[in-house]
């Protein structure tokens, strides 16, 4: 059964492909799988039908034979376990990517969230000019430590995997934030990974429904 | 072989348990697997033999046959896949208690983690007063999603899972700031995880490293 997938009815950032469902469109596109979309409203997030398939009404989920999943972590995670192309065979390089997984959503990405959180909401706080710089050091901590890990090696641990495909969409949150720019080797990971034909496939995809006539 | 995990040389929080090593401890606890610990000072994580094994400096990771593992979430979702007692069998349910675990680090700890670092770093901030409360409502608009989802269920899907083991422990955070108290539901949740006589044994391990004679 083809999969069905929820997204922003329109993402509220146009079509950047920074919302949660590019990862799972990403994924799909990666492991050659066919699926729909459903759009939900951000008033039917919170609605009971949506909140029965996600507990915290947020984008995506993913329905499939009977199966509801939320967690964007979780539905890359289980795909890319139903099907080869985006985790090792090996058990043990299958944990060491899927590490790659929960450093991207657990410890990479809450700092990020929250540099872009109080630029878009803590502007005029009379806070802001002090604590911004608090917030790009955090970030700047963790991007230090994965350039270095990263070194001149392409992807993290050998062959692109789901932990490239879930590090890479966390790091392109900074892209409005020059930070991305002043660690070049990260810069050319998240470059190589956006030039993917299954990178390319899912931008699109997201934008044709974020930029369609109302 | 008996896998080794590392922990911290002194835990700043005196032995509460809320250290990322308490939740390995708990998983290997709960599948019956002994471990050795390998504690780590603060310096020490920082130096380039644990950034090898940890890129972002910190604990715990896991060691065994030859793989090296970071990531808490990672490392008990490797556990609990290797040894029964903490995933379902079937693939659907057992897709459904990772999911638990993604939101459970993903979803609900870093609105946690960011008011439990106010309280601790921006006490004495001009912004603490007014920020506080925002930080305080992001926690409790995931609770209340949490606790309508759990209803009067024993635990989030069925039975006990690695997924309760990590919401359970993301929310053992907050009981120093009385917000677990205003959701009953969520604090008997807690009140029975922690009951389990392998949480028990965890956390009685993790106080004697902490409050050993230095």
């Amino acid at each position: 059964m083809t999969p069905t997938i929820t997204a922003f009815e329109r993402s509220p950032d146009g079509g950047k492909g920074l919302a949660r469902d590019t990862r799972v469109r990403w994924a799909l596109e990666e492991l050659g799988q066919a699926y729909e979309v459903r759009l939900v409203s951000f008033g039917a997030m919170k609605e009971p039908a949506h909140m029965a398939l996600h507990p915290f009404g947020q984008i995506p989920t993913l329905q499939e034979d009977g199966l509801a999943l939320f967690e964007t972590g979780a539905i890359v995670l289980h795909l890319a376990q139903q099907h080869p192309g985006l985790l090792p065979e090996d058990t043990q390089a299958r944990a060491r990517a899927v590490s790659w997984m929960f450093a991207a959503l657990s410890t990479v990405e809450p700092p990020i969230l929250e540099l872009t959180m109080a630029r878009l909401f803590e502007r005029d706080k009379p806070w802001h000019a002090e604590r911004l710089p608090i917030l790009e050091a955090r970030v700047r901590t963790r991007l230090e430590q994965l350039s270095a890990r990263l070194g001149d090696a392409e992807w993290l641990d050998g062959a692109f995997s789901a932990g490239d495909l879930m590090m890479v969409h966390v790091l392109l949150r900074l892209r409005s934030t020059g930070l991305l720019d002043e660690f070049p080797r990260l810069a050319a990971y998240v470059a190589r990974a956006e030039a993917r034909p299954a990178y390319q496939r899912a931008f699109a995809a997201q934008l044709a429904v974020n930029t369609r006539p109302a």
